[in-house]
């Protein structure tokens, strides 16, 4: 098909997307036209001759996953999507980073057709596109590859490959041998301090071996013959492959090549120089047609494998309606009711809410298949494995439990990216402690509103001899800073239940639990339906004075200090508040029912006390780090006793 | 000197590291035992033949540093500490892990003699190792390798090498050329979920090759003439090297190279039967005195190799005695007074506090030789390399910038070796919103209480363009929640002036400097005294009848509120709250004189208003993620302008 393009279009349509950047950049006074204009020629070989979409529906299932990961080349995604006939008109190119338009500075999806993931922090394209190759494999080998079949495409940068949290989904990738993941190097050796040779010498393309890859060296950036070639071979090897396209930032302008071309506007004369060095005749954002047409190409082709697609999926629909009806409500993500699913803990017994955790993910794991689960290595303390869970492997791709390694940040990445492909929800377990390690990821999966799950077990000081490195004390209120990221933490075996519930129904955006090592009791005073409102009066006495607000292992302590102190003539309510932000999201009303403004409330919280004059006149927390003894000393030690509660209530109350 | 010691004796001392650890875990029922079981031999080897050290003075400056990486095997590093002489009685190893002991269940810096740096959290401690050996490079090249002449010897695990971190730091060791750097590699195959076929099977030393390091492979870890040679062809070698220690988890236990020797108590029957298995004949906790005798060995050859140094020292002293004191005065961290070296800006000019930043870093760093500069390649943007400074690299070791590359979290952890390690200051910038990256090595800072300094910067969603990808929103609350950090936002340029000063002179802990990307006015009002107190009122009225209090670019908009309101007739204080850590630690006249309690107050600051009810009634803050517009717009558009202030503090005095 390539042939029948002459090369006088073929280079125009690649001048196009470079001038797309330039112009728009310009016009923006601000952006980066290096990268679009080094590695157009790749992008126009990949989306015009390989990649398999469908413009008009962007979210047609078995689509090619495309993934720019070095997410500051934005124009050149914004060029190529609005080329190749994506809802993004010119308009908004002229728009480009300016308020209210579809073209931010960095791709953000859920905001501009055709974008499958944000990105901008170096490293999470790539590490997330590592995600959607695991949910690709995973969900062909469970509807068969007549259904789902398609290939992981990336763009990444020397930045992308510098960044930690790459080597640990490259690794990952490697090893569970994700060969439809496909993955341009942008080989241009600049970066915004100036040659690579500052700071990156490594052998990079050995270091990719070692992962376990395909590497396809030495494709120059301007051979669209070479980069053919180079796609095809990535696509016959069963291993991921990288392919090192030598390109030259700022390709035509008079910035070539120097890292100066990396960001901001080049000015009106070397935007006319280039225009003169390549021969682009246009004024800013005319686009000749027969460019439009080249683009095009992909269009048709995309609309006939849709429709191709299509038949064999309506060919399923007919054989095995159920298995059919299966793929439409996994990709929808529509849940079936959980409510039956849910165990139910009797009062009395004593268990940790990371045991709760998984002994629910044994009811859930069987109701939905679409949950994927995981650990950083520390899946006998996370409780994230149940017992008919099978590991996902190389060899076992209908596995739906996923070791992924000492590698906290790839793991959310990747868990990012297998919820976005659809067809599953991921959870992974870390201690809470390290939640630390993954954050850019779980803020990428709150600004996308992507529903992953967090499980974060050995949640306070309670977690005792581990000592301060693993004891959390800023991360909860740290957590619940991130907008759109809901913040769980039960008090029970019971709350926990809810609280998956609460973590599986959501859509719009990621949740943590944030569960306790040590056993807590089963409390027969809990309320699902206070739960899933995040808080609730959950032991209340006749015309209380004060009122004790808790979360987690602490809830039961008040319960313990409301006793006492109603020995000593002294009455007060207690409320669990496991998750804030559902908590915010209730009526004024509710709220001031729940935790009345004039009550003198003291909350108490194994973690920074920050935050919480929220809610609180005063508030036991701890404000420092922890130390290293038997879970019992360490909480009694830093305060967490009934008889310290007590005091502080008198004390709040003046009594 | 090897050659003396019997094999029997050999066998004895390195089967008391064994012992030791399996007991104090047994004793504690917690721990892990497995790794100092596998690695005692190649301890034993290092700490009896080659590590240069003094244990009678942990501090003197030219000993060889010894970095647990893995630092869940403690207890090998406990046992060592003990076994040669440190002063770690036996009795703390009795107490292994409780409370207020000097054997917590990870090495702490700063609470055990002998812990060079703070371990646990996996990554950490070879990351931070790298800069310790940066540290010793640069201080060589300054004062000669007669008074700086020493190795870095590192112990890592798996876990070390899956996580991302090691990634970015062993690529900077490799392309710095940091020859005197050595890891062993616990390469037992074994993690917590299992074998490391599970999630780990790249190939680890291919991949060190890429980085540029000298591999040494297949080192028996019972082997000790191996381990001996494979030492010395490390230390001789231009290149870092690693060395891989074929060990088997949990040697001489029945649960030898299983899994589940990792961690926790074997119990009392599989302790006998190590014991018998090994023969060893003590009960717990005894030690024969010829194993003390074999260790103290290294202390003889300390105490020799310290006199040694000692009398180069002294001979420096006497021929070039101002190069002696230099070099005292930076092993004591002592800096001279800052002031006459912080610059004046005239009020009035416009100019970005990063920018601030960079101009009063252009006089310290002429006046403060231990400064170490850096940035994560954004040092244009960061504003963190001054003309007069030249690049650390493998050809300059003199240099003091170090261009770290896209590798955030290597950056913080390298940040903090340098600094560990004495004779230097390290600091090192990116965006606010990449804070994120290096959480965890930021966290170690504050918990070691190293007094590394952060220079955040395009500190708000008033960056602009880049969009929600680059704009923090919640990073300033969940610094400010990390104890013993200090998270300065200075309101102009002189204003962060004063937070250099505040970071340099902090000794106790981690400083962060945020700072705006955008012109922010250079205010008349400002009090330098005040500044320091964290917090003042910058500008008072008469009679106030409220209050606006705020931070970094918001404290100028406040005071145009200010104005505003003025011209209504309504008097409102507006106060300057730069850094809220130095404020609690004011007397509390103090604070209350500043806030007082019972003046209405509305605080100020395009950021998570969770937090700020601490000090105020009413927030104007976002708890949303941002969007890519030119900063006017989005600054203006969420909210952020005079109108919009003054109308929420008249809301909030209901006038």
């Amino acid at each position: 098909m390539a042939g029948m393009i002459t090369k006088d279009l073929q280079s125009l349509s690649i001048n196009a997307l470079r001038i797309l950047a330039l112009d728009a950049v310009e016009q923006a006074k601000s952006g980066h036209p290096g990268m679009p204009m080094g590695m157009a020629p790749t992008a126009y070989v990949l989306w015009t001759e390989f990649l398999k979409h469908d413009p008009r529906d962007p979210q047609w299932p078995d689509r090619d996953r495309f993934v720019l990961s070095a997410g500051h080349g934005s124009m050149l995604l914004y060029g190529l999507l609005h080329l190749s006939g994506y809802d993004l008109p010119l308009e908004e190119l002229r728009r480009f980073r300016q308020w209210g338009s579809k073209t931010p500075g960095h791709p953000e999806y859920g905001h501009t057709p055709g974008v499958e993931t944000t990105t901008g922090p170096l490293g999470q394209g790539l590490s997330t596109a590592v995600g959607m190759a695991i949910a690709e494999r995973k969900l062909a080998a469970e509807f068969g590859s007549e259904i789902v079949d398609h290939y992981t495409y990336v763009i990444a940068s020397d930045g992308d490959l510098m960044e930690g949290v790459t080597g640990e989904a490259s690794s990952l990738a490697g090893h569970l041998g994700l060969g439809k993941l496909i993955v341009f190097y942008d080989d241009n050796e600049v970066s915004i301090d100036g040659s690579t040779a500052l700071a990156f010498s490594e052998d990079r393309l050995l270091r990719y071996e070692a992962y376990g890859w395909q590497v396809i060296r030495e494709v120059h950036g301007e051979d669209l013959a070479a980069i053919r070639s180079a796609i095809r071979a990535a696509q016959a090897d069963p291993r991921p492959s990288i392919i090192s396209v030598r390109s030259i930032i700022g390709f035509g302008s008079p910035l070539a090549g120097n890292h100066k071309a990396h960001s901001d506007a080049m000015g009106p004369e070397r935007v006319a120089a280039t225009r003169a060095a390549l021969g682009w005749e246009y004024p800013p954002f005319v686009i000749p047609e027969e460019v439009y047409a080249d683009y095009r190409r992909s269009l048709e082709r995309g609309q006939q494998a849709h429709a191709q697609w299509q038949a064999r999926f309506e060919a399923l629909a007919q054989a095995q309606p159920e298995r059919a009806a299966e793929f439409r409500r996994r990709l929808e993500g529509k849940l079936p009711d959980l409510t039956s699913a849910l165990p139910h803990f009797a009062a009395g017994e004593r268990l940790a809410t990371r045991a709760a955790s998984g002994k629910t993910l044994e009811r859930l794991v069987p109701a939905l298949p679409e949950l994927v689960g995981g650990s950083a290595d520390l899946t006998p303390s996370n409780n994230t494995r149940t017992p008919d869970m099978e590991d996902f492997s190389r060899t076992n791709p209908r596995g739906r439990y996923i070791h992924y390694g000492v590698r906290e940040h790839a793991m959310a990445a990747a868990m990012n990216g297998i919820t976005l492909h659809g067809g599953y929800r991921a959870y992974g377990g870390t201690f809470l402690v390290f939640s630390d390690y993954l954050r850019p990821s779980l803020r990428l999966a709150a600004l996308m509103g992507v529903p992953t799950v967090f499980v974060f077990t050995h949640d306070s000081i309670a977690l005792g001899e581990d000592g301060p490195t693993h004891q959390p004390i800023e991360h909860l209120m740290s957590l619940r800073a991130i907008p759109n990221l809901w913040v769980i933490r039960p008090a029970d075996a019971n709350e926990t239940a809810v609280a998956w519930k609460m973590a599986l129904q959501r859509r719009e955006g990621p949740t943590a639990l944030v569960l306790t090592r040590q056993a807590v009791p089963v409390l027969s005073e809990v309320e699902r339906a206070g739960v899933e409102r995040g808080g609730y009066v959950i032991s209340e006495v006749p015309q209380p004075q004060g009122c004790i607000v808790a979360t987690g292992s602490e809830v039961s302590l008040a319960l313990e200090a409301q006793a006492l102190l109603l020995q000593q003539g002294i009455a007060v309510r207690v409320v669990s508040l496991p998750c804030w932000e559902a908590f915010e999201g209730q009526p004024q009303a509710y709220r001031d029912s729940v935790l009345p403004p004039s009550l003198p409330t003291l909350a108490v919280e194994a973690g920074a006390s920050l935050g919480w004059e929220r809610y609180a006149d005063a508030v036991l927390g701890i404000d420092h780090f922890g130390a290293s003894a038997p879970y019992p000393a360490v909480y009694h030690n830093l305060g967490f006793t009934k008889e310290r509660v007590a005091d502080k209530v008198k004390a709040l109350l003046g009594v």
